[in-house]
């Protein structure tokens, strides 16, 4: 019998991995929950980009380049706000906007941000279930060295994460509230999942969130996170850089400290089968997703290792 | 010396007037005033067809042939919310949606389309004064036999103006507002001019707007209307089928009966020489705009006879 899984992710890694479930598993069996950390407004739009890469991977229609964005997108609406004098610094694709606009029109008319993206998520043919981690506003600020405290897609797309980064803080977290279909989904599942996303910029909001965090503790289950770092660096964005400006040795086994409280399962990547070993149960594998047969392929390892050893 | 001129106008006919008297006029001496009763919302964003149409036209960006819309624009959105299921029945181009944006962030933002639409007509290098007719939310609602009232764009873009039309409601109209800055350019002016637009969809509900309609009576000046009906039709849109459906006669001279209280002056075209006269000093000329070129020499006899015989 297939496994109900609960996946907590972020943008392009944790897309992947959630790809590869959604390929493996039942699609009734799978539950994304995504950061919404890094959500805000800009030019008067409300833009999920975490979400919005794992519903367009999940829905096969995003771009194989960046990871994130819509296939083959024009920037039509990019240049034009040019011509206005603006100096667009996040990318906002013509296709795109279409998601952005549907999003932000159903949250003026009062609608739930996970009922607005179930709407867009089945539209796009998607079966399992892609959620927001909660309804409520929440915007991670990142304390700069060289430019104080900024919004984070300022840091992350404006500056392209070159700043040092003193703290993280998420705005917002302690009033946000879960919602009852990640409450439901947590309720309802065998493991939950970690994915190879950036443990301070995607996952720790979601475990920052009190009633998550809550819920997640509560249940006695498997809680097994995939580490980002492989061989000392990150397949992709800050993780590592990140990781040493906050005072950490870049190391799986250090990824697996960070989420000590909440795990009792821990993947990493079989290159660094020399170092220090993580504090928790572990498997050791090939855990860099190159095509669509590697996601895959780590789901099934994954989910084969947790029914026969964590449940 | 130059006379000060305040155009009333509408959609596309009334933006090539609007762009002859450019031609021709310090650009201190021209404030168009745009019908704004076509405005409404759509995917959550403020649409202005008028307004953009005729900013389009004198920022030199319009699409020469349409007419309105900007230049080689693309609709890579409009085809991503198909992919949502959603049927968009308004083209929204891409370039065009930069105008959008930033004016529905404006609107949210709590500015007056006033000044939003001065700061976006000023980055397009315009510097004649474009204003919408007030900053208060009027719609035009269209009472057809076929489907009962609709709102306009409904009327006009989905069903393509084929319904009968029985009778137009300008809702809000009476509680609309004239702003300080067509309340300025009218106590300034040294003459009125009425575009050929639409009489009933875009002249009707400026002059149904109590306080401009008190305001542009209360001055003794010239105000001048242009037939937007030549030779028995109209150049562009429902004119003429309208004018027969509300029970008038189609001709140039009813156009003047319409406007009766309002104008002293009435420009026609020459073709119609032979039809019955308006009861109201006129010039007949040539009215149909092709070029450019025909746009400014239009604009010039007008100003011209309007400065021989009216003042």
């Amino acid at each position: 019998m297939a496994l109900k899984i609960v996946a907590l992710v972020g943008g392009v890694g944790g897309a992947k991995l959630a790809h590869g479930l959604a390929q493996v598993l039942p699609p009734e069996n799978l539950t994304v929950v995504v950061n919404t950390g890094d959500d805000f407004w800009h030019y008067g739009l409300r833009i999920c980009p975490d979400f919005d890469t794992v519903m367009y991977t999940l829905g096969g229609v995003v771009d194989p380049v960046n990871g994130w964005g819509v296939r083959e997108d024009t920037t039509a609406m990019l240049g034009a706000l040019e011509r206005f004098g603006e100096s667009p610094w996040f990318r906002l694709g013509d296709q795109d906007l279409a998601t952005h606009l549907l999003r932000t029109e159903g949250l003026h008319r009062g609608e739930r941000l996970t009922a607005i993206m179930q709407r867009l998520t089945s539209a796009l043919g998607i079966h399992s279930s892609i959620l927001p981690m909660t309804d409520d506003e929440v915007s991670t600020i990142v304390d700069t060295v060289e430019y104080g405290k900024v919004g984070f897609q300022e840091y992350f797309v404006r500056h392209r994460w070159q700043p040092i980064v003193r703290s993280l803080i998420y705005d917002g977290i302690e009033r946000a509230a879960l919602t009852p279909e990640v409450t439901n989904a947590i309720a309802c599942a065998d493991a939950i999942m970690i994915g190879p996303s950036n443990p301070w910029l995607s996952i720790a909001p979601m475990l920052a969130l009190p009633e998550l965090r809550a819920a997640l503790l509560a249940r006695a289950l498997p809680r097994v996170a995939i580490s980002p770092i492989v061989g000392g660096k990150a397949i992709k964005g800050p993780a590592a850089k990140l990781m040493a400006e906050l005072g950490y040795e870049v190391s799986a086994a250090n990824v697996a400290e960070f989420y000590r409280e909440f795990i009792n399962g821990f993947i990493y990547d079989q290159v660094d089968i020399n170092d220090r070993q993580p504090d928790v149960q572990h498997l050791l594998t090939n855990t860099v997703m190159y095509t669509d047969a590697d996601r895959a392929q780590l789901a099934r390892q994954a989910l084969t290792w947790i029914e026969s050893e964590l449940l």
